[in-house]
């Protein structure tokens, strides 16, 4: 059965009563790629964008196994437990838009669901600004404006996804386990320089002489790094998710941390600064996109790639080449 | 005195003979700005090009202090008395080109100057592609074209210089010195995942236990990473630059693995994937310029970021609004 259009109206209402099934329709519309979509979704960002903004974006990252959809599941349902409301929008990179009911993390995701506080929403993985969709940012004011105050992203944990999540984020959480060397791999992954909090999962599943060894580790790879711009020190917390421990001084830190930031004022200048950088970010991508999706500028570019590969021009000739055609046919 | 400018066939000649001062206008050609000299250049590259690409081209990195500039000097002194043509260039962060006298080094290359068989010239840190001049990789070209067979390339050690730097060259190597965690900052950097050499430099100012700890350090940081492209394994070697001391080794390590990449095959097939990004680098940088030097792009840009700042408008619909007056303004 395919629902009737709302209109922006009933949209807006209908979010900023909290409505969770108006609140995924509105998302599905602003993921839309419709033309007519794109305006309709324009129109309701602005009608809510003042309502929106109250939140903490939390991001959660960490590899594969470390257990991150049971930690968002059980701490989004303690945050839930302690008055919060709890909105996860998880980058799936396998999703597809659909149509705003809830598929993918359903069976791992068993505390939250259904929670009446809890809001959970796969978010299609895009290819164009490291593995998240440009419309995250915008799925986040929509739950704010819905009145989620916790909302949690997780990251995708291949390449840029964990740089992007971390520049549409206030709060950044490290997920790891202990022994085995696996806390390092938040160095090789270049996460370490950018984690607000880095979280020891499974601790209750391990020794305690190999869990402060872990501690001890990590705490010796955050020393590596500057020290944050936000002027708040990392801390390195153990926890088990799956039997809800250590929770406290998550919830604790992260409260913390919002209290400190908020009163330095770094926590709006930086999502100021976040949103000025995500627009360029996104402007930029589709200047090159326009040009990439250009007949003339592929074959130019198929045809100095074909030279440059049998050394018959130099990168810089053959670009400046292409600029020159291009610029002149699509622009002159 | 102002030479008299030399005709193309006069400057490719010249750059084939080896002649070091036309080697040196020619590289002043291509730095060039004016719309005249760019054409020229584009002759002489596509004259010179078949002529280049039979050097190894080294990048060299490492944090001010440990030496970087000594042990380039002193090295290529023992390339040459191993009977090998030197060019070093040097990215300079504050040079303005100094049509082609050398300057900026002058006194900390002092056994490399005024060999016949070296070539030393500061490269200006273009601010585009993370402090490398978009020339430098025909700068590259230019001196193998005059015979030079050990190209080093000195990156400036500033936030993406070593990215930019790798991505023209074929061996990276980073130069760091031993004791008080200084062997680590590889790691915060970013720099441990792209080296194909560790040097230990002032290796014979520390004690061994203290020498053999930083090796330990970091063949401990290079297993964080994964395996290389190449199949190469990273080594870890102790030199002292001023002393001349530890040079065989770093040579042969070299050479070996020059052998290893042109047998596999993964040397000119990484120098190829190199210069077709290199091109497309080039081209969007390029793309981007072309938009942000334009007055109604630059007013709209202004516009939104005073609205986002204000939060009157959202990072997504303003790049849309942007885009679509630009595009329309400019091209359509």
């Amino acid at each position: 059965m395919i629902k009737s259009k709302l209109t922006i109206l009933e949209l807006t209402a209908g979010i900023l009563a909290g409505d969770i099934s108006i609140l995924s329709r509105a998302i599905t519309l602003i993921e839309s790629k419709k033309e007519e979509d794109t305006i309709l979704a324009s129109n309701l960002i602005t009608n809510i964008l003042s309502f929106s903004g109250k939140s903490i974006r939390l991001g959660i990252t960490g590899a594969p196994g470390v257990g991150k959809s049971t930690f968002i599941d059980r701490f989004g349902a303690f945050l839930i437990s302690k008055g919060k409301k709890v909105a996860v929008l998880a980058i799936d990179p396998t999703s597809k838009i659909s149509g705003g009911s809830i598929l993918g993390d359903k069976t791992r995701m068993e505390k939250l669901l259904g929670q009446k506080n809890a809001f959970i929403r796969p978010s299609p993985a895009g290819i164009e600004l490291g593995g998240v969709a440009q419309t995250t940012l915008e799925s986040i004011l929509l739950c704010e404006a819905a009145g989620f105050d916790f909302i949690l992203i997780e990251t995708v944990g291949v390449g840029q996804s964990e740089i992007t999540v971390k520049e549409i984020t206030d709060f950044f959480i490290f997920l790891t386990i202990a022994g085995r060397g696996d806390e390092l791999q938040g160095i090789k992954r270049g996460i370490m320089e950018m984690v607000d909090l880095v979280v020891i999962n499974k601790s209750d599943q391990i020794e305690k002489n190999v869990l402060k060894n872990s501690i001890n580790n990590l705490n010796f790879a955050l020393h590596l790094f500057p020290k944050k711009e936000s002027n708040i020190q990392v801390s390195v917390l153990p926890c088990s998710a799956l039997n809800e421990k250590g929770f406290d001084d998550i919830f604790n830190t992260i409260l913390n941390y919002q209290i400190i930031a908020l009163k330095s004022n770094y926590f709006s200048e930086n999502r100021k600064l976040q949103n000025v950088s995500w627009m360029n970010r996104i402007l930029e991508k589709k200047i090159l996109n326009y040009f990439n999706s250009n007949a003339i500028y592929k074959t130019q570019i198929l045809k100095a790639e074909k030279e440059i590969l049998e050394n018959k021009n130099s990168p810089i000739i053959a670009a400046k080449e292409i600029f020159e055609i291009v610029i002149k046919k699509m622009v002159g």
